[in-house]
């Protein structure tokens, strides 16, 4: 599931950044960030090393996913918008909040920071490209996509609290994450903003 | 002072993002940059685990002003810009600044990083948040903020150099920032810029 | 080296900065983000606190990076385009480069993590200055910059892995960075887009 996520993410970075007209060195970089920021932020905020600078099995995932994108973008309009990236990306997405989860677990942190080291591991790398798009974070205003992290990340707790084992929680974790996502993508959920919330309880 | 900063650091960067339309799941994740984000990078830069992850108080104090926002949101134009906001921002403001230049004195950095840290911790929540909203941090470019940071971290590395005890240094940096503050918001206070700097010492 | 980079660094970012209308505050921190985030980012990564938190003489090159930069605005149109300051920047570079690339080496990471470290080093402080400026990072889209990093950091690997000391490592880094640099900046290199690429080899 990693593998898949690193080069999901890694090709929706850099599709992106070969949209916005970026040269390959900053495809390059901006598929990596992708992949690897979520999982170095989370490594810099428990203060170790990251682990993306030491594994090379892994930069080397990160990198097919770059030249998947641009190999890609020769045959097809939007590789990173295809049904199969978008499962791809979702299984990435459970992944790296798994990961985090069992990271933040180990260190001994309460639910608040089990939920935010899910999260920041697993939408962190997202949101810093779009950063470096010159963009909004799209997590932050649209679609239904960090929240599925933010109920993987609690389930992972909830499961931890109840004395559950290590295996049982991440894999809690990990289904709610992909299935909610899932989900999200074949009702287009959305998450409301302060706006309508007023719109619908205040009238 | 601390807890007082921290519901009016995220009230103002939960308005922010809420003008901005962001999501419920963006305003959240707004305020509670806005209110963590400085101390997390000072935790960052001296090699400690962000306090904000480990403390469950401070993180609901956090929440505390995100809510205050949406509902607040529904009543008044801009909860962030009414006079009593203004003032509990700037006691935050100073709250910050001395915590950031007690950790600075603790691991024994010199005039510069006590001051840097000082600033970081003050401001640097707030300039994260005008990052994630797409824009420039405004504290680079208007009003006199972070300057009043910068003024309160010099004077706690200054009593401490004058080997004041560390309660009367921290007193003084919280007096300067934010009384300077109050005065820079009851008088207009900006800082020139270069060009201004230059129309008036040139001719 | 190191000196030079330190300089040359700051007068372009506070070059930028002024030119945005930033105020004296906004100059002197984009300047010094300029001349040490970079820096400051390695540091983050492995583990250690900034050495600019530290390092009073450093500092203090930085600050008068960001005086030059200030005075010669008043004479100058753009003193970070003048061939002095282009030049001394690219020697920056390779002191950055190389500076990254011994402590990635001395913690022991793979080829991967020093060419990595040696880049974010060197360019890392000025991506962030343009984020700070409301942009993408110049070296994702334009010029050949970060490549130098990249190719510097490189041969600073190779000549390691080869068993040669490292003071020849360094002065091979150093030499091809400033020397692709001074290449790239007379003739005009720049890196290929994706969509130049499939232009040139599709068809």
């Amino acid at each position: 599931m990693n593998a898949i996520g690193l080069v999901a993410f890694a090709l929706v970075g850099s599709a992106k950044a070969i949209r916005a007209e970026f040269d390959l060195f900053g495809v390059t970089v901006v598929g990596l960030v992708t992949a690897f920021a979520g999982g170095a932020t989370r490594d810099v905020l428990v203060g170790r090393v990251p682990l993306a600078l030491q594994n090379v099995g892994e930069v080397a995932l990160g990198l097919l996913g770059v030249c998947l994108a641009v190999v890609l973008y020769a045959w097809l309009e939007a590789p990173d918008d295809r049904p199969i990236t978008l499962y791809a990306d979702a299984i990435g997405l459970a992944a790296f909040a798994t990961a985090g989860a069992i990271v933040a677990i180990e260190i001994g942190l309460p639910a608040f920071g089990v939920v935010a080291i899910a999260t920041i591991n697993a939408v962190g790398g997202g949101a810093f490209a779009d950063l470096l798009l010159d963009r909004s974070p799209f997590i932050l205003f649209e679609d239904f996509y960090a929240s599925c992290a933010v109920l993987g990340g609690s389930a992972y707790w909830l499961f931890t609290a109840l004395a559950a084992d290590a295996t049982l929680a991440a894999a809690a974790c990990a289904t709610v994450t992909v299935g909610t996502r899932v989900l999200a993508l074949s009702r287009g959920w959305t998450v409301p903003t302060a706006q309508r919330l007023e719109a619908v309880t205040g009238e």
